[in-house]
């Protein structure tokens, strides 16, 4: 089958991009001594996480565990959720993924460690712990205080623990990669003083895990870190390109998209809207629009409706005509693919494969 | 089952606020003989199209052919796609789908209109057509011109289309009460102007299409509209509500979620980020958050990641503690509602009904 041949809008992969990508990250932790354990919640796809797994990955990341239990259904043996665990049901399911899996949970709650805790002694198996310090972008983790290290000392102590390390989240080393350098002391400073306070409290860290795509190619300067968890490199997006951390030709998901109105003056209508693109913001200059049009640079996503992106084409020399189809490169492609039951997978013109986004859905 | 027995996040629809919006929508569109074609888009389940249309609709709406073929699958028989309908893929299904039911579309080409007769007459269908006309919100929809006029008449003669009359979407008719009240008196003279010209060339309509949820209460205002298509009415959001167009006690749809980390000073985390309540900006006023908590009017959603919803609870005297279960109206509940396979219909706080979300994922 041809793109073609596809209707539209689909997600379309292009292989040999993302295959470049996915080898070029492994060879860099490679060349690093760096372990990488890529966040598969940008795609949700059983099928490329163990593309990832086979090209070097060290074990995956997800964010729910009904991700995980789709993972382990497809084999995947070696899981990190990144995402703190409550309640009975929850721990049920913890349970029973632990009981066929390797696993482990990030964790920034005593509470939470002990209710895993527990429950781990009663179904008599072991979950990997890893605690969360923030540095900075305020979302979860501990401070990095001599408080907080002792928390991690008692959550160490706790039965039917695995003691894996601490884990940081840099979300906030965004921006141009000069804004990135500049932030990049700052959150030196603090990883050396977490890695003190841990020292001097004697805790022990095989691992100390963090890493994000707008900063994966530097992760070798990042102060002790050991593993990295990207998961946006796997296909980048419009986002990794404006954060200077991917060019387009770097960019391997596209939306393939038809001009279907262009009854208004200065725009055209494309059938990819915000259940089709998101509505997630580009997040550098004045953070506008909704996506790059491959080859219309000068034409604007300008707004979205549920189906229709807006296409300011007032600068356009020779706009798209009715029924044209387009690519759209997403703001950000981890909501984008979550809203698609499966995406094609392509090289050249060809479409060789399509993939079920299994994990789409399993928002629990 | 009790709400208390669901894992969290999940989407609430309080079946007694649902029914009591469709009664009111119902009640004021007989009281002002208006026809009442509700868009399906905002829930996407044949079950609550079956119950509009049992309370009074005389038809649905939907935007895509797949949300058609699900809605037909359930027993809908008269459906208007208000969507252009582009290629050979879509003209096929669209003449699968007038094999079985009554259906219509709309359009704002003669390109497009010609592509549908073609394949009508071949398929011996019949599919009914408005024309789309742009009254001012600026997406699709023909200018308000004789040209356009001359464009619809063509139209109207083509064979095998069945002639409706005219279509127009007030997207633009938004903001405050007051704000709508200015807004309405330009539409007015658009809508009239619209209607001389249409009589002037013998152009009759037995439909004149309009209306959304914001201003769906003053439609007998707008002139010459014999039927409407308003879509979150059902369940209604938060922008629905900054629109004074509801109360929050009219909003039927929330968002079940746990505070999952309140590690971090000033803040608390849910688990319900931007792939559980979408990205959908709020649109009036400041535009800020992405959702009112309930019971928490002081605490602010000031920033989502995919599965975070960050809330800044600086100014909230008893901030909610890790564990506690909030329930969130979305700024867009049809956004929200896209991103779950299912829902869960409650009365009080009882569960008495699980809904799959059929339609969602029919991005074509």
């Amino acid at each position: 089958m041809k793109i073609s041949d596809l209707d539209t809008p689909a997600v379309l992969i292009d292989i040999d991009v993302m295959e470049r990508n996915l080898q070029n990250m492994s060879n860099y932790c490679a060349a690093h001594g760096l372990r990488l354990r890529p966040h598969t919640k940008t795609h949700k796809i059983p099928e490329l996480a163990r593309l990832q797994l086979r090209l070097g990955a060290s074990g995956i990341t997800v964010a729910k565990l009904g991700e995980a239990d789709v993972m382990a259904d497809s084999g995947v043996n070696d899981i990190l959720i990144v995402y703190p665990l409550l309640g009975e049901k929850k721990l049920d399911r913890l349970m029973r993924l632990a009981e066929r899996v390797r696993c482990a949970v990030a964790i920034d709650s005593l509470d939470v460690a002990q209710g895993i805790s527990r429950a781990a002694l009663t179904a008599g198996v072991t979950v990997g712990v890893r605690v969360e310090f923030d540095t900075g972008f305020g979302r979860c983790g501990l401070p990095i205080t001599e408080d907080s290290v002792e928390t991690a000392k008692r959550i160490r102590e706790l039965a039917s623990l695995r003691w894996e390390g601490v884990l940081t989240y840099p979300g906030h080393i965004m921006g141009t990669a000069a804004e990135r350098e500049i932030l990049l002391a700052t959150e030196n400073n603090r990883l050396s003083t977490l890695k003190e306070l841990l020292d001097r409290q004697g805790v022990d860290c095989e691992v100390v895990s963090g890493g994000n795509t707008p900063a994966a190619y530097i992760s070798h300067r990042f102060k002790n870190v050991t593993e990295i968890r990207p998961g946006t490199y796997i296909f980048n997006d419009k986002n990794t390109v404006c954060a200077e951390a991917a060019t387009y030709r770097d960019c391997a998901a596209t939306v393939l998209t038809t001009v279907v109105s262009a009854s208004v003056t200065g725009k055209v209508m494309v059938d990819a809207g915000s259940k089709t693109l998101s509505a997630d913001p580009l997040l550098s200059g004045l953070k506008l629009g909704y996506g790059e049009v491959v080859n219309y640079p000068d034409a604007m996503i300008e707004d979205l409706s549920e189906e229709h992106g807006h296409l300011n084409v007032r600068k356009v020399r020779n706009p798209p005509k009715l029924g044209e189809r387009l690519r759209i490169v997403p703001n950000h492609i981890c909501t984008c693919i979550n809203l698609h039951d499966r995406v094609y997978g392509c090289s050249g013109e060809d479409v060789v494969v399509q993939w079920e986004v299994k994990g789409r859905g399993e928002v629990q």
